[in-house]
């Protein structure tokens, strides 16, 4: 089969690998699109010392299942959950199986990922998409639940005023997700063209250089992806107000810089740090067509083409880049 | 008066320099006991670019009050919050007083602290001290109410594992504080000699070194007053558990790294910043007997020596230096 790898030095494309084979429990799945994210980006950046197949966001079609339990999904279209679990441990007994001690992440942790003809993933972990939901909808599940887990972790009183801090991929899902919130939303980025999107959602937005850093925002959610995102969230968020950390960045990144935490202290701020979300709630949101995404998809590339997709999607003006088979 | 202060490249002591004149609803207040602080050691590293006298513990007598409010108080024995606020301003009137955008803060913002012969401070910051609550157990009240504010921060439930990070002034208040509460709770230091006192209060407590980084605490407060510490903390939380940050560090500081902060992130952990706390609450916890402070006490000094003081503070085997007049 054709995969998208990272060998610890760069991102290279095979032709040639063997197929998985699904351990029992799990289901060999063919992708039918995939999504690139920026943790990509990292991963290749040295993040989490990856090494393997690359990608976690999919919609596939389920091939083949090893087991008893998920045969009624062969043939079927499925999104799936990333972080396989263990189901033993004290966070999967804790009812915290995302935080598994033994997991492993679909293209991130210990576990090939998607970017493949074929992959392996636990049958558990697999949802099947509604008719109503098309391709092109269900490869943002993944993405979309991530900026979902946010209304999971806060507790909205009082109509508060929130700053999605990022306009890229992830903030935009999360600038769509957070305006269903009883609460007064604005996106604030460095991209005129990105920001654009807000006004056909009815999304207040500002570009960076023109938002006063006055310490009056609510709750701030930093989708920056960048080091520098926590240091201006604290210049935006009030006096014991909320930041949300959404994206991660690869601590030797160029230009890491040191921030001064102290802010944290001194105005009482609370840092929620939060990662993958609930998949039922983002697979509803699509199918009731809360959430627009086709606006979001700037590329459609091969499979084959997997190396130039991630350069592509590195690239200033580019927002979403699709992977097909 | 005599005064100690911080003339942006060292401590000073002056020996003649004219009283302070308290303004409409502000007391003159002549200080008994004067606690030196780890604030007070970092304002010397250049954090929050304070220049003037420094010191924020104090207990005093009052002895001049401008206006007719707080008349009663001339001659009483006070401790006073540290936060001068406008009254006026948009977190003021949110009920966020101590957060007030235009206040100063005594021996750290715009406002010449209590390490001197006399001192200023607004009538409104003031509590009389009980005579139950003797000058050696006043003076501890600033920093015992800020060890009370995170029991305001932290919702408790089902008999959580606490982690007291740094056996310091701050800690050791921390970890008495913190066994209040219905959790399993230990003091994690560095100094045998300052972690056996946690065995008359019947505190657990363990060496840094001897302590496996398992994250497996539901909350771990960082007292260590080191940028190391979150660090730390980072590895001994749970997923999705609590840090509560107490201290700052300026940023300057020697030795100050780069800490990655995905774990914040990647473990959904929740980061409280955590400063100035209740004076009632800390106030009656010290009528009522319920805090040793007497065996903090390493040193006492007289504030002529204050330069020597700041010097013996940073010692490792110094726990609260206390300044007399």
């Amino acid at each position: 089969m054709q995969a998208l790898i990272f060998d610890g030095n760069e991102a290279v494309f095979q032709a040639h690998r063997p197929d998985p084979t699904p351990p029992p429990g799990e289901a060999l799945i063919r992708p039918l699109r995939m999504g690139v994210c920026s943790t990509d980006l990292e991963l290749c950046r040295g993040y989490m010392r990856f090494r393997g197949v690359l990608g976690h966001e999919f919609v596939g079609v389920v091939e083949k299942v090893t087991g008893p339990k998920g045969q009624n999904l062969i043939g079927k279209r499925v999104v799936g959950q990333i972080n396989c679990v263990c189901g033993r441990c004290d966070m999967c007994l804790g009812g915290l199986r995302e935080h598994c001690r033994q997991r492993t992440v679909l293209g991130i942790l210990d576990r090939d990922g998607c970017f493949a003809s074929r992959f392996v993933l636990p049958v558990v972990n697999l949802l099947e998409v509604p008719d109503s939901v098309d391709d092109d909808h269900a490869v943002f599940t993944e993405p979309l639940a991530a900026a979902y887990q946010i209304l999971r972790q806060l507790t909205i009183e009082g109509r508060p005023y929130v700053t999605v801090l990022g306009d890229g991929r992830l903030g935009l899902l999360c600038a769509q997700v957070m305006t269903q919130l009883n609460a007064t939303v604005r996106l604030v980025g460095k991209h005129p063209e990105k920001l654009a999107l807000c006004e056909k959602w009815g999304v207040k937005h500002r570009l960076l250089d023109d938002v006063g850093l006055r310490q009056d925002q609510d709750i701030v959610v930093d989708c920056t992806g960048s080091a520098s995102g926590l240091k201006v969230a604290m210049q935006m968020v009030r006096p014991r107000g909320k930041i949300v950390m959404k994206t991660t960045v690869a601590p030797q990144a160029a230009g890491s810089e040191i921030v001064d935490l102290s802010p944290l202290v001194i105005h009482e701020i609370q840092v929620i740090g939060s990662r993958c979300g609930p998949f039922p709630d983002a697979l509803h949101a699509l199918a009731a067509g809360k959430i627009d995404v086709l606006s979001l998809i700037s590329r459609r590339m091969k499979l084959a083409d997997g190396v130039e997709a991630l350069r592509v999607a590195r690239q200033r003006d580019v927002i979403k880049v699709l992977l097909e088979p």
